[in-house]
């Protein structure tokens, strides 16, 4: 990928992302073509992309995940119109909804066949939810190396910061921590490059790198005392991205649901 | 107060707030004149502020705490400018710094005798810690309450929220540890009403409720999925403004050396 | 009381204690006496009571907690055997199953109305899960003023250890968790002394104090170094009992149910 | 090793361990033999081992580490005595004191140059850390293993255990933070396979595992129920062994400063 087409990834509805299975956009087949209808929420690049990767419904709502067909659909389609929403962090991305009012594709737009749309999509998550438990570990190690430093350099009653097990304990906490993620993170990449299941593996690092590396970065802002409160320092923003990155791509919740099932079976899901 | 006249109040300096008995900013006795300069820093309500209650020196700087003299200074006098920082929180009240160039004042400016300011402002402390925990306690209540309403609402794999354990436990253990936080932050209130001594229980709940707010209140945007990240929900404003209040008037850590030095003695104290 | 007599409390049974309403122990009416048969399981004073105040079915298990009766039965009448459980704490109390085989008792050891028996008791479980937290409380008060003894007279490096920040501010966290969870039991308590509905607050520090005291008798242990892992020393029997506490009079789990019962209603439960 | 000898190591004295490069047993030079006096304590199979790899002082207390020597010395020597102390775990282990009553042992004892001993011994422990942080991730796995397989046949209110988020969420959180630790102390083998400098990551995971695989063993002792808190269950007995290894080859304050050390250098070290 050389990178230059954005395309986003149409998943969420305003009914919910967590139980995408169960989505209503609906793609009804018109000759050769197909009619897409209804609100895609909560979209990355939702501005700036010019392709939708995105899923629909073509089988009966009862049907859940095998009546949904996936379709990559070109933005600037006549009935496609698009909003951004006003978020507190990601913000070079940004994020809205699009919107298909009776939208016209060619068949030719179907990815894969009819109602496989969504075991498809479900795969893809293993990779992209190690990537941004990799991008959380990333911003939470800078933030951890510029705390060292500022500590260093900084000091309080006569010494440096550093020198206070307040301070460089937290810090190798913060070490520990940010490592045993990222060891998590290569293993799972590795079990995927061997071509061995690693859903289970992905969905923890999913889950944990985002909410720890979160408290990592707020904890290394608090050691910069009053600076760490404006927008002069990187930590505040670091912190505001990677809790977005916490619900993109499944939420916590759904993130343990998965891990129990894969351990255990779906005889530890509750709902049918 | 009627509340009619905000007073800034002027201790941190750029060199340091946590270690303020070393402040530098300096008041020189001028025949019945003191003539003030320096810089204060991250000054609440930097311009909004009509007056600012400030500490200085006036003894010599080995003297610490003992050297400190308390002031009320008008703030349209010749010599003071302020500037404005760009926060991530609290952005209603604001924050600055407060420059002093060879600023002339009248001896009645001082508010007690030289060389005394500084035990002056600590025993205020007391009850603005305990203020600060119980602003943050209220915040965490108002997530908390919506998210229960909002979970009530909002369904995913055909059941209310509300009714997964993953989500209503941890509503459970919000409830939980507010509501110790509030118990202690009324507590010491109390003990303050008997004329008791609540250093101690103050420092407690001022470390505890900022940082376990600040949990509770980003718990409960989660729970709100990816509508908890827009800024139309109000959950990641309070977030914002509690993450300030972990900060102003004593971060954890010097909050927890309060606290073994009220148990223990002076003998936890590492610098001399 | 003049606690002369022991009084064991028999709810629990092998097929489980967190959904006592299910119990099948049951009490048939025989003339005007009943006949009780069954096993009550993990039940305290197992060996050294000299009654049990037991909770049996006299209606239909489909009625559950609303088929419940409750009697007062003296532990030496024909057909009640005892054993005794090798628990990891809490052993001067002990623990162990009381069997019944076709018991006679007559009617006067009935406790009030038959089918009644249940909500009575969940109504002192109010009480006595209060009562719980402050003995956890108060063993981990112990251990925390005995480590900062211990941490003022032990050296390392040259210094005392309760100069290093890794030791007082471990001292100062447990200090003010303990202080904030005994501050809610006295909050239960006062609501209960002026008759007003405590439930919540009770299973509130039920499941905090047990789950954090151990956490805070543990952290004790382990600054005592090595010592602290024989048992010459008093922490680690502490923390075993305490970890008992946290099991009788219902789990974590238990009290997180009932706290949501209480702040949202009935909703929040999944089963029927 | 044939496993057939048991060598228990010496490191430990009375007036501490963490300190252990300010040792005082010593061994004083006489014609060509040493002359060993004083105690070692909390030393591992004092009972059962046939020597013991010991640490003397050969040089001034001043020069700290670099007036320390190693020994191998058989335990059957005329002078050494040995006790052993009542442990809560680790019991097929042992732990006691090894007093030497100028013990003279031949010069061949000496195990490398004088004065050099405790460099020796520091890089041991990079791997004994690691296999330390394995015993305790092993214990863990079996306890998180069982409990799936007990709350899948447990029921309460009418439903397998396993069904509960609330016990399946903890379930998968202990298999999430599990995980982490063993990626991340197979990590820092590989490191040392390679010939890597591993101090730093094995005194992460050295802090790390043995802390909350207790926590996830009691957590699983508790998914149990009462059940859980008697010695017919195996959890509690593995809890008790894993804290005691929370304790030996450095507790987790040493292995924060190790990690602050290896990242910052000495400045961050509080004493000289
Ligand atoms: C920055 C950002 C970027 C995003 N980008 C995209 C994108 O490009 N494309 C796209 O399609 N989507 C995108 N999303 C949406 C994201 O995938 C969803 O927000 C997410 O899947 C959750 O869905 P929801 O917001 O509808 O929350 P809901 O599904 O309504 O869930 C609300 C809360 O309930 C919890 N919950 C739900 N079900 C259960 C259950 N059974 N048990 C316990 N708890 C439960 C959840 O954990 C969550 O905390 C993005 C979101 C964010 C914040
Ligand atoms: C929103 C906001 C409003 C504020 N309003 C005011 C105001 O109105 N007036 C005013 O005078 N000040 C105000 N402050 C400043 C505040 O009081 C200081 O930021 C605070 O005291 C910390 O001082 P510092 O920022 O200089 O951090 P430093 O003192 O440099 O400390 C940096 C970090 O090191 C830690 N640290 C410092 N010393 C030690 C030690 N000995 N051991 C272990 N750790 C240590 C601190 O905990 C902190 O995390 C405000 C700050 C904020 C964020
Ligand atoms: C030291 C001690 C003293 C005791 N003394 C007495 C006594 O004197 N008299 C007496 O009658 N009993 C006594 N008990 C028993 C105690 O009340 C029960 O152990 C407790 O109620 C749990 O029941 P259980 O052991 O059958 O566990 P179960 O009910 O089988 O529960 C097992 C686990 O599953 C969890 N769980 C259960 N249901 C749910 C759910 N719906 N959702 C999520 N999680 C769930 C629980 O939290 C627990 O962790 C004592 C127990 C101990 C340890
Ligand atoms: C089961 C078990 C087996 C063992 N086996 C052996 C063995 O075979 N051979 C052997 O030689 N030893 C052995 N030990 C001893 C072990 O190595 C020591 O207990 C350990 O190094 C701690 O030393 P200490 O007990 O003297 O505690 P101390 O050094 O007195 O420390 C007490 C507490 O203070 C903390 N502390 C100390 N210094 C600082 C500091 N500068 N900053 C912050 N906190 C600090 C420590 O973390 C600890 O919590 C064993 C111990 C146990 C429990």
């Amino acid at each position: 990928a050389s990178g230059e087409i954005i395309v986003a990834l149409g998943l969420t509805e305003p009914r919910g992302g967590s139980d995408a299975a169960n989505l209503t956009v609906s793609a009804k087949k018109d000759g050769s073509d197909y009619i897409i209808s209804g609100e895609k929420a909560s979209i990355s690049y939702s501005e700036q992309a010019e392709y939708i990767l995105m899923f629909a419904r073509t089988g009966e709502l009862e049907a859940k995940a095998h009546g949904v067909t996936c379709f990559l659909v070109p933005l600037d389609l006549p009935g496609i119109s698009r909003t951004s929403y006003d978020d507190i962090g990601t913000r070079p991305v940004g994020r809205g909804s699009v919107f298909f009012d009776n939208v016209r594709i060619p068949e030719n737009c179907r990815i894969g066949e009819e109602n496989t749309g969504f075991t498809k999509i479900m795969v893809g998550f293993d990779l992209s939810r190690i990537l941004i438990a990799l991008q959380c570990i990333g911003a939470a190690q800078a933030s951890i190396d510029e705390t060292w430093q500022y500590t260093l350099e900084r000091k309080a009653f006569g010494l440096q910061l550093v020198k206070y097990q307040g301070v460089n304990f937290q810090l190798a906490e913060f070490e520990s921590q940010n490592e045993s993620y990222r060891t998590l993170a290569y293993h799972a990449l590795k079990l995927r490059d061997e071509g061995v299941d690693h859903t289970k593996e992905a969905a923890m690092v999913k889950w944990m790198a985002p909410k720890y590396c979160t408290e990592i970065i707020h904890g290394c802002l608090l050691l910069h005392g009053h600076f760490g409160y404006s927008k002069d320092f990187p930590h505040q923003q670091r912190m505001r991205d990677v809790m977005g990155l916490q619900i993109g791509d499944g939420t916590a919740n759904i993130m343990k649901m998965i891990i129990a099932r894969e351990t255990i079976g779906s005889v530890s899901v509750q709902y049918k």
